[in-house]
């Protein structure tokens, strides 16, 4: 049976360049009514990208709410409208400079259900072709590569602390054969 | 080199019973100054918790921000001033009536590093003992109990949908024989 909180009352509290904030007030199954804190977020898109050699490619980038530079798989939110898949592609070459010949949608999770409606797709990109990285003007980006070992290697010893980058490299190796 | 984001004002805009938020001004590395939307988070655990029979608990709840229910490991927020492993043992006692004989920490992530500061803490815990269920007045949860096969092919059926899940999930699959 689908517990469902019904919206009684909307507070909008802010509204922001990537995010909103609304506080919702709803109705709960025991007929109590309370306050739900939602961020709203346009979703992303995050991507295996796998070289030729088997390295998967990481970008480092300063995350202001972390206080610290932190290595991820590319990734990036949606525009207005924009497909998944588009975006997919567009930020591996806007951050890596490379362009997918094999790329697919893996999964769809949210990042953090509690307080957000925020949605990754992640998905697997093969056949890579070089061109040149063109970051946003505001973004400072450095590419890494690593084995599938040394990143196992490096979640371990906490080098790598981000959701989506663990559920990627942990779903490549469950995949590994079949991708 | 570390591409700091030197704060150099912030502007307070909600305080809440789970989250704030606050804009932040930041001078970036190219001496611009922009601002960053940043989700303040108490920070949480969840629990992989597997029984003598080799199945994983989750807990089904309904997730405002989703719209749906969502099948998750149990989990919670940290109280002012807890250590996420009693937090861990006190959600999974609460949440799905078990204790933990043997209970360890396996990684921490930040669950949405782009906007939020929010640490997830996760836990791998087996030896369970089935005591009574306690969910807080205002939570309303059913348990449920897979075999890692069932929730791996869930998370290809999209069925299991949340981040630090999947991860716990996919965690498991690969240090199955060593935990």
């Amino acid at each position: 049976m689908e517990q469902k909180e019904v919206t009684v009352g909307t507070n909008k509290i802010f509204e922001g360049k990537i995010i909103n904030l609304r506080v919702d007030e709803v109705k709960l199954p025991n007929g109590k009514v309370t306050t739900r804190e939602i961020v709203e977020h346009p979703g992303g898109v995050s991507i295996v990208a796998v070289t030729d050699k088997e390295k998967i490619l990481l970008v480092k980038q300063y995350r202001k709410p972390a206080e610290e530079s932190l290595l991820e798989i590319p990734a990036g939110k949606l525009e207005k409208g924009e497909e998944p898949l588009i975006c997919a592609k567009r930020e591996l070459l806007e951050e890596t400079g490379y362009e997918a010949g094999f790329i697919k949608h893996l999964i769809t999770f949210y990042t953090t259900p509690g307080f957000s409606d925020e949605k990754m797709y992640l998905y697997f990109a093969k056949d890579l072709k070089k061109y040149t990285a063109q970051p946003d003007e505001d973004e400072f980006l450095e590419v890494y590569e690593y084995t599938p070992e040394e990143l196992w290697e490096m979640i371990l010893q906490n080098q790598i602390k981000d959701s989506k980058t663990i559920i990627g490299i942990l779903y490549y190796f469950k995949m590994r054969n079949s991708l």
